[in-house]
């Protein structure tokens, strides 16, 4: 087997991607701009170039097993990336086989959240567990479930999307997706701004937060505030902790995981957050459940992650 | 391989077990009562007695692959029944292992809705299908959930218990599991006709249903009034029909299945129930997952259909 991957990370500004080796270290990384290409045949050219130069200056050419893609929407069934949002491709995007064209490596593609599940799992915190949800904590909050050591895509490539279950069935929030009450628009980084909007506007008592131009409220504000003892910044935490910890003890009755694990900038509000989301996920658990599903943090260094995560794809591409 | 295999149902009144064929064939089939033994090894003779006569009757010694068994809060895994409800037997009850032993033959234990779900992958609707969702609106509501053509156990071998996702979180159903705004608390049979008895209780309009004492009121009082058309009773199909599919929404979020599979009485409400759950699971579909799950109903005949289930299992049996 030839002894690296690629890991490709295709994000709305930049595109990401980087050599991996069997032990999951990034030999070496560079990026391009996402956007700047109206045309996706310039991308894949700008692409080609940058990522050749990478593996030249690393003595890797010809060494690369295959090449993973982490896309929003992507499907690993098909190789297509089945919508875009602000990148004006056509869709759907055959983007494997673009890529694999290109390059004459095999190639093999998959939304974002199902790259950092299979990363996490082969050199992160889920190594050795073969039952596990990864929930990504970004601007929307996204899900990659594996269950007997295998990623779930279901019949058609787009299981996994637990940022959308309902958890507000009345005068829920409106969510991207067009329905209303879905789990994201609660406890995502957005939503923990649309909370913080929503608590200012509805009580009175007094808050860091209210220093800052309320539409400019981000979640890393409200962090901030709790950290310093804002008592309403620490009960926007209490509030998105308790319904994210009601969510998993429903999900723990679909695939009962060891463990879920946490990736994305939320992740790391630390007890602010763990703290309410283990209580919450317990009161909420059906009996046989209690006291068995671990909370546990990604284990991938963040600037990686993305990297690390498709690149893992790549052992499997053929 | 040896051309038979035996499938056991245990139910809290009756315990039914039959020798099947490959093709899925119940060649004979025959039962004891469960709950007259006190003591879980007088009811061991019993079973062995009776197994052990039918398979003489059907020259099926000596033939037998293994044995499947279907019962209440079996764990696959273990080969124990972890809980008994109105059964006094001590509990784990390593029963995989004691049946073995007593007939020489491999054992291999389910619960009952996981045994539906193996059923109909092997002998049922669900044949051809790797990626689908079994449902048994029973008493309760229990789920079989099937994932690239394997049954999701999760980690410990208790998942699949989507009677108990949450579906009402402020003023829901006590359930029996100790939370409240279970699934099963609305659309099990005994939730049917607890949704008859609240809306008699609020409402004050005609209905066939007020001719029946309010606590004797069963889900088939239901459908005989909402068939012979009685306004009140059809609402109760649509009230449930909604809730459910609502549910199936978020289990596709989940998995994505190509079908979710209906089995148990209620299941047998014709579109009463189909019509609203088709049009209540669409309207809360996701967008990208709108038209693309089918509502099947099972296809095993009803009689033979927990035997067949559980004799699935003895195929896999060591």
């Amino acid at each position: 087997m030839k002894p690296y991957v690629v890991g490709i990370d295709i994000g709305g500004t930049n595109t990401v991607f980087g050599i991996v080796d069997a032990r999951g270290v990034v030999i070496a990384s560079s990026s391009i701009k996402t956007l700047k290409h109206a045309d996706v045949n310039d991308y894949l050219d700008d692409l080609h170039e940058g990522l050749t130069r990478l593996m030249e200056a690393n003595d890797a050419v010809d060494k690369i097993h295959g090449i993973g893609i982490g896309a929003p929407n992507a499907n690993f069934y098909t190789g297509t990336i089945e919508r875009l949002v602000n990148i004006p491709w056509p869709t759907p995007l055959p983007l494997a086989q673009m890529v694999s064209e290109k390059f004459g490596i095999p190639v093999a593609i998959t939304n974002d959240a199902n790259a950092a599940a299979i990363g996490e799992m082969t050199y992160g915190a889920a190594r050795g567990i073969k039952n596990f949800i990864m929930i990504t904590l970004g601007t929307g909050v996204g899900s990659g479930i594996v269950i007997n050591g295998q990623l779930v895509y279901g019949h058609d490539g787009f299981a996994g999307e637990l940022g959308h279950v309902i958890m507000k069935r009345n005068n829920g929030r409106l969510c991207g997706c067009g329905r209303t009450g879905c789990l994201e628009t609660y406890c995502s980084a957005s939503g923990v701004a649309r909370t913080a909007r929503e608590f200012l506007e509805l009580r009175s008592d007094d808050s860091l937060l209210r220093n800052i131009t309320v539409e400019d409220i981000t979640s890393k504000d409200v962090y901030d505030a709790a950290v310093n003892g804002d008592k309403l910044a620490q009960e926007i935490f209490e509030f998105t902790g308790n319904i994210l910890g009601e969510a998993f003890a429903d999900f723990t009755t679909f695939s009962s995981p060891e463990a879920i694990i946490l990736f994305g900038g939320l992740a790391k509000s630390g007890e602010l957050l763990l703290r309410p989301l283990r209580e919450s996920m317990e009161r909420n658990m059906m009996p046989q459940f209690k006291g068995k599903v671990k909370i546990l943090l990604s284990e991938l260094k963040e600037a990686d992650a993305a990297v690390l995560g498709a690149s893992a794809l790549g052992w499997e591409a053929k």
